[in-house]
């Protein structure tokens, strides 16, 4: 169930980007059209939220419903970003089995995650070739997440890498944190190391599959910039200690205000 | 799938108080002496780690393995509350659709919540007697999160109650919180009025269903004093909302160190 736009009782829906040129707009999407004609029975007059993921969002006056296609016009303007974290946060999450892994997309973009990186770690149960397979399935999940808790913006899909080859763009980030179950500093000290959280604007979150990190991956990441964090006394699942983290992190960075 | 406790390498359960007297110990529990003998293929001499819910743990010898219970003898007794939240935070979780419900019984014990009330809000879309026929199968799911989290106390659940019903026990709590998407103050500016949050002994935690908390509800829990809560610009799912302003709250509260 596709949920009103809270600021303008319209529907909103992602489309691609380049679907919107100027005040035309036509969007090739029959999924989206059979839903807007037959299950929201609208129809030419009617009015939409678009968002192409240019941090723009538009209300557009549907001309025409094709059986494949949406035409319209675009009535106005907005800037779509104000819903989004000023913290781009970029989750490095183990492929885990289908069912929490997509729990995590869904909850994730919901906080505001900037990107997602599926990464295959030494205990990753799960083969990458299923992140192949279930992409378009994946990419689903973050639209209609968007869609649902208002985001301006699509959180990235990368990936799948391999733990050895994603750990090196530690560097790329303000802070890069690993959450770890064994010997390690409370997320608290290591975000309030970095003297003011507000004014942190990239973190990396890797989080590792049930079982954990190996000793080897912990030390690898530590000698390419991460630091190793914990989320306190209590063992959390695969699936439930990212959202915690991101939970905090946005928390801490002001995001959640 | 039990996990083994990461302190002790035994496989550990919470039993119904009264099941360990002095040194000895008898379950009378049909499903466990099942699970150990024919699942974990343990008999007599084994160990696993028992919890009672009295704040101990005991790592007990099994004597014997009968049809439908468990001898043991008591070998050594620890203190449990070590991995227990210091603040006690009781989430007021709107029924919703079983799913989805199910997940925040699940996430919540995990995170340390020290107790659950079911609550009818106004746009509960689901009966509450559907908590009473559900009752076993909830508390078997915060058994099991309780053990695999690694807790050393079960949450209490409670209810279910009518939010109207429910809303007095606001005054109980050291600080009483409504989560709330229209105008209200982030969580943060909440939690920091109040002084030090790590002096937080006790808070309540109102979470609604899908459509929020009615104009009503909340005007209610305000004069019950309650204080209402953003969690920001993005529109959180009913399931969503919860774990994240607990995570938060345990957060602040020095919890999740």
């Amino acid at each position: 169930m596709r949920r009103k736009a809270a600021d303008s009782n319209t529907y909103r829906f992602f489309v691609a980007p380049g679907s919107i040129a100027g005040d035309e707009v036509f969007v090739a999407d029959e999924v989206l059209a059979r839903q807007l004609a037959s299950v929201l029975r609208l129809g030419p007059g009617d009015r939409v939220t678009l968002l192409d993921d240019s941090g723009q969002r538009y209300l557009v006056e549907i001309q025409s419903l094709e059986r494949k296609a949406l035409r319209g016009l675009v009535m106005e303007r907005y800037d779509a970003t104000g819903s989004e974290a000023r913290t781009r946060v970029t989750l490095y999450q183990a492929l885990t089995r289908g069912e929490r892994f997509e729990l995590v997309l869904q909850k994730a973009t919901e906080l505001g995650v900037a990107a997602i990186v599926p990464v295959a770690y030494a205990r990753s149960a799960v083969d990458p070739g299923e992140a192949q397979r279930k992409r378009d399935r994946w990419e689903r999940i973050l639209r209609e997440a968007a869609e649902q808790s208002c985001r301006g913006r699509l959180p990235t899909l990368a990936g799948p890498l391999a733990f050895a080859d994603a750990c090196g763009a530690a560097a790329a980030f303000d802070l890069s944190v690993v959450l770890w179950e064994g010997a390690a500093p409370p997320l608290r000290a290591v975000l309030r190391e970095c003297g003011t959280p507000q004014a942190i604007t990239s973190v990396a979150l890797w989080s590792g599959p049930e079982g954990g990190l190996s000793a080897e991956e912990v030390a690898l990441a530590q000698n390419r910039g991460s630091r190793v964090a914990s989320l306190g006394p209590r063992i959390l699942r695969a699936e439930t200690a990212p959202l915690v983290a991101l939970s905090v992190v946005l928390y801490e960075c002001g995001d959640l205000d």
